[in-house]
This record gives structure tokens, C-alpha cells and sequence, in this order.
């Protein structure tokens, strides 16, 4: 029951080990006994209390063989799979929530250990760690720049290289005809080089995939999405996201740098990796959720702040994703690991470029100078804005409507590695087949200036001094064609090249988002948006009689740019504000507001944002930013799950057992009651224990005889649970004896005693706020009297949401 | 005992209505017996629950007749005061934390009420609402950048006519002999000029005083200012900083934008205006403390955009104050208000300027286009970078001791208006005199250069074609002397001029702050930092042998300025974005940050920020972020105040008034409990209720009559308690019969079932974040049982605070 796998996902690996006490076999305990489970044990300490009002597949009367699929992908990975695995199990997948995965726990478990800690520590103690978080975070930002260096200058020059020997060729073939074997040479060597990449991602780490932003949001959202701030992780990241930019394709290096940041912060900040078994012994503080939450959210603000040399942008992006609760030293440290990143990021690239000490330069991305004069506006042109706000909007749609039912497509029938790597390779080679094509077909020849920008100028069939401009676009990095778009004179560029370019592009872009590789989306978006709003400046300066003056077309690409990436990703304050700092002049950023807020409008009319398409199509429970408007007749009594499985104050180690073991309740915390005589009257409330403590206990054996003549419990401390933080062990792999089962365990140290509770009256949007303020994973629902009724995890609060038809409610399933 | 008034303070006038509930005697009920109330009353439903933990003045044994006094100063203001009442009894009031301010509500009391107009409303309607959301924004917006128009328009043109009057004078008198009549001149219009803006400050609202920011960190921290959102204040605001700066003051116009831009928005969101007594009837769905305050952070943050034509710097202004709680769609409105207010200003300047239509002007000031050849910065600068920004926060923080002092001293000896007035003039002809002073004894003359940017040179003794450069920095608007400091090429000014400038400026904007004038500190506060800053660049390009290249002592003012700025308000995140938008080149954005992290490392070593300072001695409860480091040790069970006058759900009228009426508990929520047999036993907890809710529904005679054979209570709705906020009459101002008092009342439909509840247990920073999370104003703490033992408020967090010799409490007092 617990293993309908969906084929394809962020996380879909057949070699993965399952969350602790989710879809894995019983190994001890009641072992098999796991669908009566909760009926054999009611009457030994374990209340069930309430109804079931979650929609469950547990309702569902398949058998549980016929769902299970192990598919051995990894030994034989192309293997013909049998019809009955073929996933048509999950037609409407976004219309689930999925239960696999787990939340961060932003709120502290302030049990009495922690209490403790807290009390014996100094002022001085809290001073000292206050420094640390700014240590931690400036390495946040070291690092995270040099890794943003790294990826530029290794990109730049192994594109360089692939450029210097097409170019050759084609000059070479030029002369003497046969131009096709330099076709041929440009597709083979783009997807060899995609190849590289897509092999790493497909078969060693398929999270790495993709531009990493949807699954930051994810996490700084609140939602624990397996590996995804792990080492190999950031490894593959990196070599993948070199790989395809290099490669050619249709995609960037900027969205890989968020992951990338975020990736470091989950490191450095716990001070030791597990993936390489190194333990720096330092940093032990913060080793649990709410801290590593707070350096990923600074990890993230970096990886922004070096993509686009917009350190504000990155602050503002970590908080429109990630801050529910709004903490002035927490932003201030995320702003200092943002600046220390851009600065890294410059002060080397200004060494590379032998122009050491001038800290001046942007990030990664650079739009360039916009001089002061050219960026200059009137009042009649913020029509002409909002009108391309609206396109790009409309445009923005139609790209992720297109690239919903790609990955729809891609889920039910390219879930396998071989097949994703050699539809990443058939899309290099296409890429590079189309680009050909557009330049040998061109015939815009322009004059080749003294002062030409063009790394790679392509003669082609052009005269003598002139040069193919489709080849500005086309046979150049990503981001040298937008600065080009940018900046180039009035004129370089043909209106029809600019049509057909946008034209091919934008299908490609679409195309190539959502492969099996370490890409972004956005500079393929600007590259789009700064091609069609340049024509359209080229037009407005032909039909008006003194167009000239004021319309600008590099100014036009801009506002294209802006327009068109809004329409496809829809963020809003910080996408203003990173856009405003990488053109580094705030005079545009009223109109980029304007554009932004006018495709959000137009586009979110059509169809969400390409993140949050691709969110839902993971089943992620995304908890928004308030709960559904019209959701105020609905109480914490419907909301809730119901029964839940409590513990004793004092507990049997072998019900606890049980409980962990029990594949069918997969809670992750369990509220402790007082015991009452009468077990079918639930109990009062007297604290909530975590899954994760239980194991640490269970582990450490930190049992009380029965006898009770001694207490003897082993005395445990806040280190033993840091240790064993974040990856705690399933429980299966916890050997408990016959003898042990019927000790006892005390609870009441380790347990936080005073969780967040709210009514059964309470209304939705109120269990909400609070939920979502604090950070909350678990929240108590008791009654009058203070016993337990339900239980509010987020998949609960997630599962409602604003559709078409008013309110409905998503399906929750364990895919 | 609640009437020891402060005689100064932003909100101290006779004639002021006291806050209901509190200082005022009684009127009907039990009245006199105010002392034995809570004993008299026991028996009859009011549960006085726990033990009193509070170190409050109720239980100074002093009798009540001493500590009143009401000072007639409206009406004889200059009349000596006798030797009795001289403020001395409270030396030390940043000790104090005061009662008499009330909290914001940010947590809605969803009472059936409510929860019925949700649940009638549809999609369409919230649609609605959120579209008259983002109107309001536009409109605060508008209004904001119009404000801001006006006053620029009006002080550039009262000072252009001064100076112009007062350079003729001296230019008349330069050869005939007898400048010191130009001098008596200056000193005389310059104090005309301001007493006219400190009489209407003084005497007609001193809430105007100073640059509002403080009352605005209040009212955005969830503290009710009295009078601080009106539309009086604004007027007077808005006259007061033009007469100020128009009267030569080292002040700015900056800070009392932020004021104004509230004061819009708090008028704007609730479609009427209380002073005019005009009810529009729109956004009726607005008035209450939630929406009220987020409009009003929007309306800050217009300020701030149109002060320094930052909208990003606004928005992160009012995130840093005022956001607990980060809403997506709220910030983005912000955002909108701030965009719309900087455009409004630009447009209508730019018609004023007669350039119609080019908008990419920034705010009131404008520190002038940075060229991108001189931002740029090297390595090696970054130290001395430091350096400055170390020295910033010196200064920093001895300018706020100077002024702590000054202002203790003017709280003491300077708080009748007409003292006030005089002092205010005395600083006005004291600057006058010692700028002229400067001027004359300097000998400091420069050439005129053709594009001379000074509007007024003084050409005085110097030769022809020259002009004295002391009277650039003298004779000018701050917003001007600013601008030359940033911009005119080495060489302007000589070293000593500098130096000079920026003793005698630096204690002048010293002695100036915390007049009863409308004024803000930025504007001479980055005066003093840039002329620091130009000194500190001018004597490193003569040190250093290859120095001109590098030391732009341009770059240097603008260094200092923001060291200088940094080290007196503290400010951080939100400072460097002004200050970048500001210079309108994002460059600078490192240094900057770097400047004012250190200005406030070091400042904040020796003594707060200016606004904390100022919002100390006012003894207001202001939460910060978090709870003190230390304070793990303090649970609930201390922190909270106890005994809680309770109700029950079915309430006798005459318990009510006496409640309400009794001056020595003025509790504004009171826990609504299920009645219990046992008086002696606290009540099990089912609802809370406010005052302005009851004072409401007393008003209506919402009663049940006594004899339950019919239940004829008069249906109440929404909208009775929507008119009668923000200003809820008094319980003197209702009149309940005799026959009345045996009426019963049922709170149920009005109470809020579902209030937040803590236990006894929770540790305070547990407490304090669910408090400040939710931006609540009671928190009810209940034991296992349910039953209510105390109340958590403002003050009973705020009163903890970390001192030099760890955790310290304050004293709470009814002043």
C-alpha cells in the first residue's frame, strides 16, 4: 500500500532507502500484523481517537502486490518494463498531494534537555553563537562565490573552445562547400558535451535536474525534499550545469546557483558532511531544522545575489519563498552572505581577467551598462509597457501550458535514464541543427565594427567586413546573445531576424526545460523577451515620425526581457528588484514593476507559474502564503487528522515499537497524554514526541527497568540527537529484544511540553496563520478539556485549495 | 495613582481625553470604591485568579492626592509652576515602561459575527476586496507623492526668497560697512520663520514634534500612539518641516515624509476622516486594527519612497518595522505604494521643473548621478572603508549621548509650549549667527566655474570671480550643501573649511534634535558624514603618493555620509538600500553595507540608536524581535499578569460597567469562562472579549431582558462595531439605568471562541514569539485544566529587556 511509486519524480531512485517507517518491510515488533494493527494495540496505551476524515488510499481495496514495483533500473536500465508497471496509475497527478514527503520542524522542541542548555548558557554562550552564524554565513557566501566562479569560467571556456573549432570548420567549409559536415560536427559535439551531463544526472543524482529552484522553494517553504541539499547533489549540479551550457542548449547557469548556495549553507552550517563521513565537530548548535532552515534560506540569497550580482534580489528572494516569520538579524545575515558572495564572485572573475582589486563588476549574469541617457522614460511609453507586460504574460502562459503537457508527457513515458539522456542528446543536436539552419538561411549581413562585441563573428556568406548577425544569437553563450540584444546599436539587427529567432527559440526553451539536466529558465526567458521586445522597439521607431528619439530598441529588448520572464516564473517584489540590480541603475524600476505585475496578472488568468506547475506536478504539499479566502467555514475539526496515535507519559518500549514500526501510520509525532483509567476516553494532553527523538532513545536503549527499584535510565544528552541529525535511522535497523519490549521508557524529559495547541472551533484560516507564522509540522487539536482529538500536519492544510469551482481538496496519497 | 503624568511627552495635553478605562473617574457603577473593587466584586462573576506578579505602582504606598496634578499650561501656559510639581519624580523614566499606551490588535476576533460575513461572502467578493486593496495602495501612494511635492515646491521657494533677500543685504553691505546687519537680518527671518512652525507644533499638536519615525516604529512595532495618525497631525506636519527648513534649521524633510505617508495611509484605508466628521462609506470592510496597520506600513513605506526616491528601501523599511508576519501579497502592495509615490512626485516635479514627462528623477533628495567611472573601487580601499565606518559609529553614538542628555534636560526644565517656542527660535538665530560667523571668518574662495551648480555664491571678500566656499556649505538648503559635498570636483573645498563645518554642524544638528519642531535627522546627519568623509578622501589623496587616481573625495563624502547616518539611527538592511537608490547606482552597495554593519558594531556598543532612545524615554512597551537571549529560565506562570477579571458567557449589564469603569484594572480583553459552582475556582475558558467590544455593545443595549421569557436582544452587526472604531467612546459617555444593571448580557456571539492559549509552563521566548508571530495583543495562559490563571499583554514581554548585567526587568507605571 505504501509503495505505489510514481516513476518520475524529483527523488525517484530505485536504490533509495525509504523514509524511516514508511513503505520498508516490518524487521521486529508485531512484524506483519501492520493493517490490524491500531485494533490490536487499543487497549495497551495507544488511543485512537476520533474519525478518519483525511481521503486515504488506505480506502483504496487494491491489493497491496499489485501496487508494489521495484523496478531494477539501475542494473539493466533498459530493460522493456512489463505492461502492468506502465504508470497510467497517476493520470491527474497534480490533483494529489503526496504523503512521501516529510516537513521541517521550524519550531524548537523545547523539552527539558534543550531548556537546560539554554538556561546554563551564558550570555556570553548566545554572544559566541551570534558570531558564529555570521561566520557560518560568510562562508556561506565565500564558498558559494567561488563555486559561481568556478561554473563561469570553466563554461567560458570550454564554450569558447567548441566555438573557436565550429568556427574554424565553417570558415573552412565555407569556401569549399559542403557546409553540412559542420553541421554535422556542431551537433555531435553539443551532445557529447550534453551527454556528459545528462548521464551524471540521469543515473547518479536525479534531483540535480532542472534549474533546483522549484525544490528550494519547496524547502524553504517547509518541505523536507529527500537529498536535495545534499554533496553529490551539488557535485552533480555543478559538472551538469557546465555540461549543458556548454552543450549548447537552450538554458542558463543562473537557477543551478541558487541550488548551489543552498546546497553549501545545508554544509557548512552543520559542520561535517555525511556524505563523506567527516564530522568538524563545530557548528553542533545548529543541528536541527531551524537553524539549517535559516543558513539554507542565506545559501539561497547567495547563490541569487552571485547569479545576478543582486544581493538585495537575493534577500528578497529568500524571503518571498521562505520567511513566514520575519526576523531583523536573520535578514541581516542573509544580506551580509549575499554581499561577501557577490564580492567573492567579482574580486576573482577580476583576477581571471587579469584586472585584479576592481570590485566593481555584476554577477554572473551582467545586462550590462545601460547609460544614463538611453535609460530615460516619458510618460506616454508606460502604455506601451503595460502592453508588453501583457504579452509577455500571455506568452509566458502558452510556454508553461506547453511545457505542462511536456512533462506530462515526460513523466509517463521518459522516466527512464537511458531514455532521458538521449532525449537530452536528440535535443542538443536538434538545437544545434535549428541554429545552423536559421544562420545559413539568414542573408542580415551587418558591417563588423571596430568596437564589435561578438566573440565569435560569423562571415559566413556576408561580404568582406560584415559579419551574419543570426550568429550573434545563435552561435554565442545565452548570456552574451541578452547583453548583445541589450546593447547593440539600432540597427544590428533585422526585424525578421528577430521574429524567427524569438520564434525557433521559444520553442526550444520550452523544449529543453524539464530535461534530464542541471539547467535554468531564466536567461532562455530574457533571451526570448529581449528578442521580441526589440523588434518590437524596432517597430514602435518605424512608425512613429520621430521615433528615433525615444525608442530605443536595446531599452525595448529590456522591458521585453523583464515582461517575458515575469510571464513564465511570476515572482514579483524580488524578480523587480534582481532585474533592477543587474542592469545596476534604478531609474527602470518603475516600468519593470509595471511589466512584472502586468504579466503576473495576464499570465496567472491562463495558468500558474512555471515553479508552481512543476511543484504540483511532484504532489509537494506547498503550504501558500493564507489559507483559501473562502475557507472560513471550515474548523480544525474537519481539517484534522483523526485518530491519532498517542503515548503515555511512561510507555512500554515494545508499543513504541510497534507503533514506529507500523507501516500503515506513518506519523512523524506523536502527542503524549496522561493516562486516564477508562482507555476509550481520550487523554489529556501533556506533550508531543518526534519520530526521530523516539528513535534516538530507542537506540541509546534509554529504558526504565520494570522493576522499578532503580531508576536507571541512561542519562541522554541534546548531543546524542544533533549526532544523529538529519539522517536518524529507520527503525528497522533498531535491534530491540524480547526482554527490552517490556521495559519502559519515560518520556517527559525528551518530550516537548508545551506544543502549540488550537480548538476543534477553530476556523481554517486561523489554524493556518498560525501554522504557517510559527513554522509549525504538528499542531494539536485538543477539546475543552484538553484532550486530544486530531492532529494538524501540513499535507492537511495544504490539501485545500482555490480551484476553479471555489474550494476542493486534493487527494492524499503515499506516491 | 493613575495620573502621574509626564508632563512631556509625544502625547502630553491637558486637554487631551484620557485613554478609556484609565485615569478618568467614575461615573456610574459602584464608583469610589475603586481600591476594594476587585475584593467587593468577587462573589457576584468576576474570577480573580492567581497571584499578582507584576511589579507595578499599585503598590506604592503613597496616597493618590499627591501624585495628581493637571497643569492648566493650555490656557496660561507661561505661568510659573509650582515648586511641587516639578517633573522630578520620575529621574531615570528609560527605566520605566509606560501603561498607558494600548496595543494594536493584529489578530482578528473571529466572532460569530465575522465568521458569518466570511462565509456569506464569495469568491467574487473577496476578489473585491483585494482589488480595493490595491486601490487604497495607489491612492496612499498618490496622495503620498503629492504631499511630498508640496513641500518641496513650497521650501525650495520660502528659502530661495530668503537667501535671495538675505545675499542682497549682504552683498549691499559687503562694501558699504556693516554686515551685522545682514546678520541681525538672517537671525531674524530664520527665527520668524521657525517660531511660526514650533507655535503650531507646541501648541496645536506635539505628536507633529521631531521626525516621527519613532512614533511610526511604534505604531508598525503594534503600539497605539494617541493621535499619531491624524489628520490634524498631518497638517501640522507638513507646515512645520516647511517652516523649519525653510528657516534654516540643520534638519531635513526626509523623516516626516515616513510620518506623512501613514498619516495618509491610516486616513485613505478607512474612507473617512473622524476630524472632518465626513463618512464616505467605502472601505468600511477596512476598519479594524489588522488591515489598518498593514495599510499604514504601506503608507511608511510611500514616505520613504518619495524621501529618497527608494521604493525598494521603503519597502524594506516597513518589513524591518512593522512585519512579524511576511505576506506575499502584502509586501507586493507595499511595493506598489512606494512605486506610485516616487512616480507621483517625479511627474509632478518634473511638470513643476518644466520637463513634462521625464520621469527618472528621484525623491526629495537626491544625491546626484554617481559616474560610473568614479564608483568604482578597489580592494585596498575596503579597510579604510572600515575605518570610516568604526568612526561613524564614534560619532554616532556620541551624538546620541549629547542628545539623550539634551533631551532628559528638555523633558526636566523645557516642556511648557511657549518654552518650547523659545527654544526653537533660540537655535534658529544661533544658526543663523554662527553660519554667519563661519562665512565671514572664512577665507576659503574658489573660483566660479561656468557650470557652477550653487545657486546663492556668496562672493563676499573674496576676489571677483569668486566665492566663498563656507557659504556653499552655510548658505544653502542641507538637501544642496549634501549634494555639493558628493559632487563638485577636488579641489572645492579646502581642508580646514571642512573640518570646521563639521565641528560646529555636528552640534548644531545635535542641539537641533528634539526641538518642538517637524524635523528629521537624515538630511544633517549625512551632511555632517559627507563633510567627514570629503575631509578623510581630500587628506588620503595627500598622503598617498599616486592618491588623486583612486581617493575621489566624492566617493569618500558619500562613505562618511552613510558611516555618520548609520551611526546615529542604526538602521541596517533597509539604510543600504535607500542609500543605494539614493545614489541611484547599486556599486556602492558592498561598501555601504560594510560601512554600516560596522558603524552599528561599534555604536552599539556605547548607547542605542536616536529613534530607541527617543522611544526609551517615551517609556513605550516596544517588542523586539526577540525575546532576550537569557530568558529561557522565565516560563509563563512569571511573566504573565494575574488575577484576570473574567466573565461569563452570560454576563449581568451592572458587572459589566463596574468592570469597565473601575480605573484601577484597565484591562482591555477580558477571557470569557464557562460559569462554575465553586466561586473559588477559576473558569474553564471559552472566549475572549475586548472593551471596545463590550463598550459597543452596552452602547446598543444589547440585552437580554431578566426575565428569559423572551430573548429579545437586538441583533447587532458588523458594521455597528466598524463605525464606531477607532475612537470607542468611554464608558463615562454611556448611560446604563439602574434597571438596566439587572439585565443580563450574552457574549457568546461576540467574544472570540477560539483565542490563542498557552500553558503555564511555556518558556517566555516560546511565548514571545507566538505573541509577536501572530502580532497579538492578549494571550491567555490557561493550566492543564483549561481554566484561566493569567494574561499575557505587551507589556508584561517588553518589561524584560537585556541589560548590562543580564536580564533586567522594568518598572511598569501609569505614566
Amino acid at each position: 500500500m505504501a509503495n505505489i511509486t510514481k516513476k518520475v519524480s524529483w527523488s525517484s531512485r530505485g536504490d533509495e532507502p525509504a523514509p524511516a517507517g514508511e513503505g520498508t518491510p516490518l524487521l521486529n515488533g508485531a512484524g506483519g500484523a501492520a493493517r490490524s494493527y491500531s485494533r490490536q494495540f487499543s487497549g495497551s496505551g495507544i488511543f485512537q481517537i476520533g474519525r478518519l476524515s483525511t481521503v486515504d488510499l488506505e480506502e483504496d481495496p487494491a491489493p497491496e502486490e499489485a501496487s508494489y514495483e521495484i523496478i531494477p533500473f539501475i542494473l539493466s536500465p533498459c530493460v522493456q518494463e512489463s505492461a502492468i508497471s506502465r504508470p497510467k496509475e497517476i493520470p491527474h497527478n497534480e490533483k494529489l498531494l503526496s504523503l512521501k514527503y516529510e516537513s521541517l520542524d521550524y519550531d524548537n522542541s523545547e523539552n527539558q534537555l534543550f531548556l537546560e542548555e539554554e538556561r546554563r548558557m551564558s550570555y556570553m554562550g548566545f554572544r559566541c553563537l551570534e558570531i558564529s552564524r555570521w561566520v557560518v554565513c560568510a562562508l556561506i557566501g565565500i564558498l558559494t562565490g567561488l563555486i559561481a566562479c568556478f561554473i563561469d569560467i570553466v563554461v567560458e571556456n570550454l564554450a569558447g573552445l567548441k566555438y573557436k573549432v565550429i568556427k574554424e570548420n565553417i570558415e573552412k567549409f565555407t569556401e569549399a562547400g559542403g557546409l553540412s559536415i559542420s553541421l554535422i560536427l556542431w551537433a555531435f559535439l553539443n551532445s557529447v558535451i550534453v551527454m556528459m551531463g545528462a548521464i551524471i544526472v540521469a543515473f547518479f543524482e536525479p534531483i540535480a535536474a532542472g534549474s533546483g529552484i522549484p525544490q528550494i522553494k519547496c524547502y524553504l517553504n517547509g518541505v523536507k525534499i529527500p537529498r536535495v541539499v545534499r554533496l553529490k547533489t551539488l557535485v552533480v549540479k555543478v559538472c551538469g550545469v557546465i555540461c549543458s551550457v556548454a552543450g549548447g542548449l537552450a538554458v542558463g547557469k543562473e537557477g543551478p546557483m541558487i541550488h548551489s548556495g543552498a546546497v553549501v549553507a545545508a554544509g557548512v552550517s552543520q559542520g561535517r558532511s555525511t556524505s563523506l563521513k567527516k564530522d568538524f565537530k563545530i557548528f553542533e548548535y545548529f543541528r536541527r531544522d531551524t537553524e539549517k532552515r535559516d543558513f539554507v534560506s542565506a545559501g539561497a540569497a547567495a547563490g541569487v545575489s552571485a547569479a545576478f550580482g543582486a544581493p538585495v534580489g537575493g534577500v528578497l528572494f529568500s524571503l518571498e519563498e521562505g520567511a513566514s516569520f520575519w526576523n531583523q538579524m536573520l535578514t541581516w545575515r542573509i544580506f551580509f552572505a549575499s554581499m561577501i558572495s557577490t564580492f567573492t564572485l567579482n574580486f576573482f572573475l577580476s583576477i581571471y581577467h587579469n584586472k585584479t582589486g576592481e570590485l566593481s563588476n555584476p554577477g554572473l549574469i551582467n545586462f550590462g551598462r545601460f547609460d544614463s541617457d538611453s535609460v530615460e522614460y516619458n510618460l506616454y511609453e508606460i502604455p506601451l509597457f503595460i502592453c508588453m507586460g501583457a504579452l509577455g504574460g500571455l506568452l509566458g502562459a502558452l510556454f508553461n501550458v506547453l511545457n505542462y503537457w511536456l512533462t506530462i508527457f515526460r513523466i509517463r513515458y521518459i522516466h527512464r535514464p537511458c531514455l532521458q539522456v538521449m532525449e537530452a542528446m536528440l535535443v542538443a543536436a536538434v538545437t544545434a541543427t535549428v541554429s545552423f539552419a536559421m544562420i545559413y538561411f539568414s542573408d542580415d549581413c551587418q558591417p563588423l565594427g571596430e568596437d564589435q562585441a561578438e566573440n565569435y563573428p560569423l562571415q559566413l556568406f556576408c561580404a568582406d567586413g560584415e559579419y551574419n548577425s543570426m550568429a550573434t544569437a545563435f552561435f554565442n553563450t545565452p548570456e552574451r546573445s541578452v547583453r548583445s540584444l541589450f546593447h547593440n546599436p539600432p540597427g544590428s539587427y533585422n526585424p525578421p531576424t528577430l521574429g524567427v529567432f524569438t520564434l525557433t527559440y521559444f520553442f526550444l526553451a520550452c523544449w529543453t526545460y524539464g530535461l534530464t539536466v542541471s539547467a535554468g529558465v531564466f536567461i532562455p526567458s530574457l533571451l526570448i523577451g529581449a528578442a521580441w521586445g526589440r523588434l518590437f522597439g524596432i517597430m514602435l521607431a518605424h512608425i512613429t515620425p520621430y521615433g528615433s528619439i525615444w525608442a530605443d530598441p536595446g531599452k525595448y529588448a529590456l522591458i521585453g526581457a523583464a515582461a517575458q520572464l515575469g510571464g513564465i516564473v511570476r515572482m514579483t517584489l524580488s524578480l523587480t528588484v534582481i532585474l533592477v540590480e543587474a542592469t545596476g541603475n534604478v531609474t527602470y524600476g518603475f516600468p519593470i514593476m509595471l511589466v512584472l505585475m502586468t504579466a503576473k496578472i495576464v499570465g496567472d488568468y491562463f495558468v500558474e507559474g512555471l515553479y508552481d506547475i512543476h511543484i504540483k506536478l511532484q504532489s509537494v504539499p506547498f503550504l501558500h502564503w493564507e489559507a483559501p479566502a473562502t475557507s472560513h467555514a471550515l474548523t480544525a475539526r474537519e481539517v484534522m487528522s483523526s485518530p491519532v496515535t498517542c503515548f503515555n507519559r511512561v510507555e512500554k518500549v515494545g508499543t513504541i515499537v510497534d507503533v514506529l514500526s507500523n507501516t500503515s501510520t506513518n506519523h512523524n509525532g506523536f502527542p503524549v497524554v496522561t493516562r486516564v483509567m477508562d482507555d476509550d476516553e481520550p487523554g489529556k494532553i501533556c506533550g508531543l514526541i518526534l519520530r526521530s527523538q523516539l528513535i534516538v532513545l530507542l537506540k541509546h536503549k534509554v529504558f526504565v527497568e520494570r522493576t522499578r527499584s532503580r531508576l536507571n535510565q541512561r542519562k541522554l544528552q541534546l548531543k546524542d540527537f544533533r549526532d544523529a541529525y538529519p539522517r536518524f535511522p529507520p527503525i528497522q535497523s533498531i535491534h530491540v529484544s524480547q526482554d527490552e519490549r517490556e521495559c519502559m521508557m519515560d518520556l517527559t524529559e525528551f518530550m516537548n511540553p508545551t506544543p502549540y495547541t488550537v480548538t476543534q472551533e477553530t476556523s481554517l484560516p486561523r489554524v493556518f496563520k498560525l501554522f504557517r507564522a510559527l513554522g509549525l509540522r504538528h499542531l494539536v487539536v485538543v477539546d475543552s478539556e484538553n484532550r486530544v482529538v486530531g492532529l494538524v500536519t501540513r499535507k492537511d492544510l495544504a490539501r485545500y485549495h482555490l480551484g476553479k469551482h471555489g474550494l476542493e481538496e486534493l487527494q492524499l496519497a503515499q506516491t
